[in-house]
């Protein structure tokens, strides 16, 4: 069947970091582009937990597609939930109807894996989406608002304590940020409560923070949650929560009303993909031109895709730079496939990981350089505003900043979306 | 009964511009002051428009109470939900249990008047609080996006469509933001669709717009409303919305999905006052002194209360400066009570009223001095900038309103509170 004066349309699933960068990629190129994503908006994950902890509006770290792709004649951009792909027939069946393809990239991302919590999972709070962030802020602040109603010591410390699990980025730099906000921020606003009742504790299953990071970075942060006065928990394991109590396989129980799940996230494939495509960690298998394993045409980047190597038995990990490097080369590729010529296999270029507990306090990991401190602090805080979408978000996120510095207080502390009592 | 060593204790039921403006005059005064609200913030009422339409953020205009009353030691807040009064036995009955006062001061404000359409209430948009201006954005946002996703052109329409009834300062700054969005922002955005399609239309019972305001404003803001394209229909009565088509009385209909309901408020008293005490538009009677009418050291301030004399039968109009006014003069004549000095009556000082209509278009009435166009805007944006609480929600409004200005874009798009399909 040959197509006349047609050009290839690409679907690409997915706004976030994988998603975003290969559609800037294909710009003005000889093809058609359809983003397709759940939300209106691009997110930048890596500062979720600022609008959790009032540092950040939503709106400094999230940006609109249509905005991205005003300039763009050939990237259009659709609203809409996919339920599954049809491999053969090539197309996806969507909210809004059927959509046929030429090359189809699945950049779905990851969600959160509640591993053996899954069955409490509604009795959790998470920090994925910008929703589940606004809530998180409003549930800690309608908690505190909530402490000074009770006259019970035991319910006032329920409602004040914190368990965050998971000791990876997120999980330190929520607990970080919340420590600083019980330091600096909450006396200022209830002074009325005894807030050496509040507790925030890290549980980490693994020996030490920080796993993808280096031994240096570790430790150091842990140095810092320590200081800050977070209580932090290695080789914790929880094992069961009755959404008052949170119980450790070790035997002992920490009382709690708000539990924070930060402890793992496993891949977010859509439907209708082989099964022997979907590998552990619930990851599409792709070879290194990321190729879906049994599916022509269809290609996977960034979490939601795996390259399992002898040098990656796991896969690459599940970050922004992997995604975005991959969306890069894959449209390089796709362009290749549709002039017939070959394609170049994808290595991943490791520029750096790095993670902030506080003020001056920060961890990065270079390839040949790691380091520490206020210095770190600076470097983390240049590359992420930097890293925001537009002027305004980076102008905006640079004053939030600064005002945070100079006041050591946090400009924001709305409850708007009250959160449903368990 | 003696009271030793205690001191009044005030409770004022309300944190808009009454209650705050009256709790700051107790600053370091004698006695015990208890805010309570519903929620944990003080909102600009008069700029909710601007965030369902994209031009400011909730955290510009919202302030946090307690951040407001940081400084004051005999300043106390709740947030809870009052559910009634005891007169006799001077307590309050809250979702956090009774609490007793010496002196009760009712600040509750008022809520939108669905007037023959409460039956349908649940089909139409408002613009009362932060979350409903939210809704309202994401609402009009999911609309569009849902619009390319059709290929039925009745239901393009539908969706497209806007319909406001009321045509008061809400309804035409509503409208006239709405009709710069649909001419600047939205081509840009949603280029694929055909926005001639989408139609603005005012639909106010008057035979003019601005009820409140003068002649010289009325027939300006209509100018004005004509020259950005919205329908304005008056002496137009609506009579029925079934969720898809809004009715008139004289057998006229307009296909939408969307009708925002700013045509009325009343009253939001609380209960428990006695009967006699409410009287038209659910305001609660009170003298000059604002103390509720058969209620002893109960007082009733701003939206919610009406002092009916021969200059004003209907009270005084339901607008922010008499709220102020009303909270500085009750705050003076509570502490006269107790020091046993005779009151003073409330004089309403009317300092003027201003709208706008969208760039360099607005209507300002002051006492002796009625303007409009590229001058009153001007003093639309200073006055409200300043009336801004925080310095940085002033900077912040001052920013996005000047990138308004030069790009003639709006900031924000995010579909944030995915609005229930009807």
């Amino acid at each position: 069947m040959m197509k006349i004066n047609k050009l290839p349309k690409i679907i690409i699933i997915g706004a976030g970091f994988g998603g975003i960068s290969m559609a800037k990629s294909f710009r003005n190129k000889k093809l058609e582009v359809l983003l397709i994503d759940e939300n209106n908006y691009h997110n930048f994950q890596p500062l979720m937990y600022q609008i959790a902890t009032g540092g950040l509006e939503p709106d400094s770290i999230a940006y609109p597609v249509r905005r991205i792709f005003r300039s763009y004649k050939n990237v259009h951009f659709r609203m809409t939930k996919v339920f599954n792909v049809d491999v053969s027939l090539k197309k996806i069946n969507t909210s809004i109807g059927e959509i046929a393809y030429d090359y189809l990239v699945i950049a779905t991302g990851s969600q959160t894996n509640f591993f053996n919590f899954e069955p409490v999972k509604e009795k959790l709070l998470t920090l994925k989406s910008i929703p589940d962030a606004l809530n998180l802020r409003s549930y800690i602040f309608q908690n505190l608002e909530q402490s000074l109603a009770t006259q019970k010591k035991e319910e006032q410390t329920e409602l004040m304590n914190i368990a965050i699990v998971g000791g990876g980025p997120a999980g330190i730099e929520l607990a970080g940020a919340l420590a600083e906000m019980k330091s600096y921020v909450l006396p200022k606003d209830f002074s009325e409560l005894d807030l050496s009742k509040m507790h925030i504790n890290i549980y980490e299953a693994a020996p030490k923070l920080l796993g993808v990071m280096s031994g240096e970075a570790s430790t150091k942060s842990l140095e810092y949650l320590n200081k800050l006065g977070v209580g932090v928990n290695l080789n914790a394991k929880v094992n069961a929560y009755d959404g008052s109590v949170l119980s450790l396989e070790d035997g002992s129980t920490y009382k709690t009303d708000t539990v924070i799940w930060t402890a793992g996230v496993k891949g977010a494939p859509i439907g209708g993909l082989p099964k022997e495509a979907i590998i552990g960690g619930n990851r599409i298998s792709v070879n290194s031109y990321n190729q879906v394993f049994n599916a022509n045409d269809v290609f996977a980047i960034g979490d939601v895709a795996a390259h399992i190597s002898e040098q990656n038995p796991k896969g690459l990990p599940m970050l922004a730079p992997v995604a975005q490097q991959q969306g890069k080369q894959l449209a390089k590729n796709i362009l290749n496939l549709i002039k017939k010529v070959p394609m170049q296999p994808f290595v991943y270029k490791n520029n750096g990981v790095m993670a902030t507990i506080g003020r001056k306090k920060a961890v990065v990991d270079f390839p040949n350089w790691k380091f520490q401190g206020t210095f770190a602090w600076l470097v983390w805080m240049f590359v992420h505003i930097m890293s925001l979408v537009g002027f305004r978000n980076k102008l905006l996120a640079f004053l939030d900043w600064m005002y945070n510095y100079f006041t050591y207080d946090r400009p924001l502390g709305l409850i708007i979306r009250p959160y449903k009592r368990k």
